[in-house]
Parts: structure tokens; C-alpha cells; sequence
């Protein structure tokens, strides 16, 4: 029980609901056909990432997004961490990734915590808050093999937040996302390899696949990072399902040779939860 | 006031104080007069890095090594953060980095927090909490440009550490360090960045030169980072000196761009420092 195998299905999304779910699932049962104990789908799988598109696409929960993933971890026995979707609910809409056990169970779910207002001269500009509600949890689940956190996207820039998932006992973070063609190429890449050696943990960051005539071009490149901060899975920008093995020994390992999280002075500072809803 | 210039003497250590001395004096003035406004030496630039030679080379404040540096930043009229020495104060030794302004003040002083206690299979085992004491205090001082912090190496390993100076204001981070030939290739570039990135601070890494024949065999690739994460100079592994210019009208910007700092859920999580003395 102190390996397993994670898949990441970076995924081409397009303006066709109905289509995102056949690609998804297609993918999905590729990856548990190859023996998956967890497939990851990225950010925002089943909609393209754009503020305009978030309320047409939004479901609520159980709804036909949901209900597919539930299905298909029931039918292939594999946990699924749903990427994320846009979820309605009442008036508000959240980016929120669903997660389902190996019996079709939903067992958690993350709502993004970060929102990416972001503007870059020349660059990009992009104001999610317009269009999303803000999460209020950290989300760290069980499984047979360790626990296992979940954050979104800009999440993944806030040094406090994955290393409380890491507090929390995650050996695994994972963090569908879209990074684009701006700060991809700059920060994706440095910063999943720094979280997972920070935290000691594999870093799984699944992006969908590029598409250039999108509203939003997101930059692929899918990973799955080693506790020491080895890339040992990478995808390049097209549609694609990489793998990668989970060794929780390795992580023991590590750890006992570079006590990083020991070695924290918490008489002198910790990161402390103020509130969570 | 808003562009300054510092300097990086990435210098080569050997086992005789005296000429380590002569060293950093060497390169101190070259950087001094290429119009440096601060200069940055390495970690332990006086004595070899390795437990037994710290009693030998130990000094009390003010001593041989501190009476130069404060010397040199009077005359040339420059900031100096000088790397580290062995600090002896009464029974015990410290990693410590004296800082002194354009007017040969000691205006700061850091004393490593976090000692470094690693144990690598096949590959390196140090343990410096057998020779050294713990410092416990954070490390931030104003000049006439913007606050600046000082971390010493393994301190850099922490991103609560890297946070907490960020808070108090510093939009420079300096690190004298001595990475070796097993974590060097593995870990000094991406932290470097993902430190500066994640903070949006210029973040200067300070190393000595590699010296095949020393007990402890430094990495050198000495680092200036801009706050986008964006390496701006580097020196290779031998002897030399480095420079960067500092604008801090880029800080500003990119935290306008991408308001990392503000987008922190301080409602949901902050680092509290416990207590300091």
C-alpha cells in the first residue's frame, strides 16, 4: 500500500459541454484501463475558462458533471479528482473540484480560494472575482494509501495554503489548473517543483491541453513533481495522459534525510488557521 | 532613489583567515568602485565550511573580520552584508551576518535560525547544530532605497522565513549561503526564483566559489532574481563578482499586475511569529 499510480488527463477543452464530458470520459477509462488508483482532470474541464462562459455551464450538485465522474469511479474503481467545474449554488458560482472514492462516493470537494484577478500590461488580464464566490476550506482527504490535499489554479501561489495541506498529513498534493501562456512558460514549472520540496510531497498540477483559438490559451504542460523536486512526468501542450508512481517510502526517505518540516522553528513562527467556514 | 546597484563577491574560501580576508577586501573594493550601493558576501567567507574549523575561527564582535568590513563600507561609503563568520559570544558559536551602513555603523546583525542537519544517503551528511547555536530573530533593516532582509542558507528553505521578512516590509532579500554539489543542482535556482517570485521581491543568493579540495564543496552560482522570478545575473562556479540593479518601480509594478501579497486569505490563514527575543 505505499505505492499507487496517479494519471493526469490533460484534456482539450472546447464550447460543448456534452463533448468535454465524452472527451473526459474517454480519457478517464484509458487511464483506468492502465492501471490508475486516482486520475486527475485540470481546472475548469468541462467549460472553457472564461468569465462569460461560468454561468451558462454552471451545475448544481448532483448534476450531469458530477454524476458521470460518480459513475465512472464506481464502474473502474479508481478515486477521481474532478478537475474543476463551475458549481452553482443558489445565486453564487464557485470553482470547485468534486472528488469521488473508489465507490462512486463523493468524499470532498475544493472550492477555489484564490481568485485570479490579475492584470499584466501587455500581458494578460483577467478578473475571476467578477464571476466567482471565494472557498473558505482547506481540503485534504483520506485514502487507503495517505491523505491527500486539493487546491486550484492560484491557489498554488500561496506558499501558507500548501503548506497546510502539508501540516494537515497530505503526501500528495493535487492542483488542477490553467496556467497561460504568460505565466506558464515563467512560474509553472519553478513552482510546482518548490511546493512539492517545501512541503516534501509529490505536487500533481494537471493543466488542459493548449488550444490557440481559445478565449483563454492555457499552457499545458501537465507534471507530476517528486518530494525531492524531480519532474518525473511531463506532458507537452497537446491532449494527453501521463502517469506517474506514487512511492510513499520515497517520501519517508526524504524526509529523514532533510527534516525540512521538523527543522521548522514553530517556537519562533506557524502558520495558523484564523477561521474556516 | 528608487534604482540602486548591489554586488555579489562570489569568493574563493580557503583555510587561512588572514587571506580570506584579503580576498573579500580585493573584491569588495573592485565592487565598490563598479559603483555598488550594497555588497553581498558569502556564507562563512572567513573560515572553511565545516564544523571543526568554526572554534579556530570564531570571533567576538568587534574582531579582526567586523573592524574590516566596517572599515571598508566607511571608506567607499557602501552597504556591506557580510556573508557570515563563526560569531563567538561567551561558550558559544553562531552563524552570523554583520551588516554595516555607508558610514561603518553595525546596523544589523542575523544569526542563522535554522541550522542545517542533513543526512543524505550516498550522498552528504552535515550537522551543524553539533558546532553552532540557534539565532531567533528575523532579520530586516532600512536603508535609504527600501527595507532589506538577511537570511543565512538553510533559512532560505522556509518559506514562512521568506514571508515574515516580505511582511516587515523588505523588498530585497539576501541570502549568503553555501549550497553543495548534492542540493546545488537539485535546488538553488528554483528556490532562489520561487522565493522572489513568491513574494515579489528582488532575491540576491550569495554563495563562495567552488573549491574541489575543501571539506565542503560549494556550488557557487551566485543569483540575483527579479520579483518576477526572472534570473538577472549569475556567476558560474569560480571566483567573480556579480551585479544587479535593483528598481524598485518593477516591485511595484508587478505587485500592481499580480497582487500576490493582497490576494493572501489572511481572513482564513496568516504566519504568526511566536515569539521573538
Amino acid at each position: 500500500m505505499s505505492k499507487f499510480k496517479i494519471a493526469i488527463c490533460q484534456m482539450k477543452v472546447i464550447d460543448d459541454k456534452e463533448k468535454n464530458l465524452k472527451t473526459a470520459e474517454r480519457l478517464i477509462v484509458e487511464a483506468a484501463c492502465n492501471g490508475s488508483d486516482l486520475v486527475v482532470l485540470p481546472e475548469m474541464f468541462n467549460c472553457p475558462y472564461n468569465n462569460s462562459f461560468f454561468p451558462k455551464y454552471a451545475e448544481e450538485y448532483p448534476g450531469i458533471t458530477t454524476r458521470l465522474l460518480s459513475q465512472l469511479s464506481e464502474k473502474y474503481r479508481i478515486y477521481i479528482v474532478g478537475g474543476s467545474i463551475p458549481e452553482k449554488q443558489k445565486e453564487k458560482i464557485y470553482n470547485t473540484s468534486y472528488i469521488f472514492d473508489r465507490n462512486g462516493k463523493l468524499i470532498d470537494k475544493h472550492r477555489k480560494m484564490h481568485l485570479f484577478d490579475i492584470d499584466v500590461k501587455d500581458g494578460i488580464r483577467f478578473k475571476e472575482s467578477d464571476a466567482l464566490g471565494y472557498g473558505n476550506s482547506v481540503t485534504v482527504f483520506q485514502t487507503e494509501f495517505c491523505k491527500i490535499g486539493v487546491a486550484i489554479c492560484y491557489d498554488m501561489r500561496f506558499p501558507e495554503l500548501m503548506r497546510l495541506m502539508a501540516l494537515k498529513g497530505a503526501k500528495v498534493l493535487i492542483v488542477p489548473a490553467a496556467f497561460n501562456m504568460i505565466t506558464g512558460p515563467a512560474h509553472w514549472h519553478s513552482l510546482a517543483r518548490v511546493r512539492a520540496l517545501d512541503n516534501q510531497v509529490y505536487f500533481i498540477a494537471a493543466s488542459p491541453s493548449r488550444k490557440l483559438d481559445s478565449p483563454y490559451v492555457a499552457y499545458g504542460h501537465s507534471l507530476i513533481v517528486d518530494p525531492w523536486g524531480d519532474i518525473i512526468s511531463q506532458a507537452d501542450e497537446k491532449e494527453a495522459i501521463i502517469y506517474g508512481k506514487i512511492n510513499l517510502e520515497k517520501i519517508e526517505k526524504i524526509r529523514n534525510e532533510l527534516p525540512l518540516l521538523k527543522h521548522r522553528r514553530v517556537d519562533l513562527y506557524d502558520i495558523k488557521e484564523t477561521s474556516i467556514d
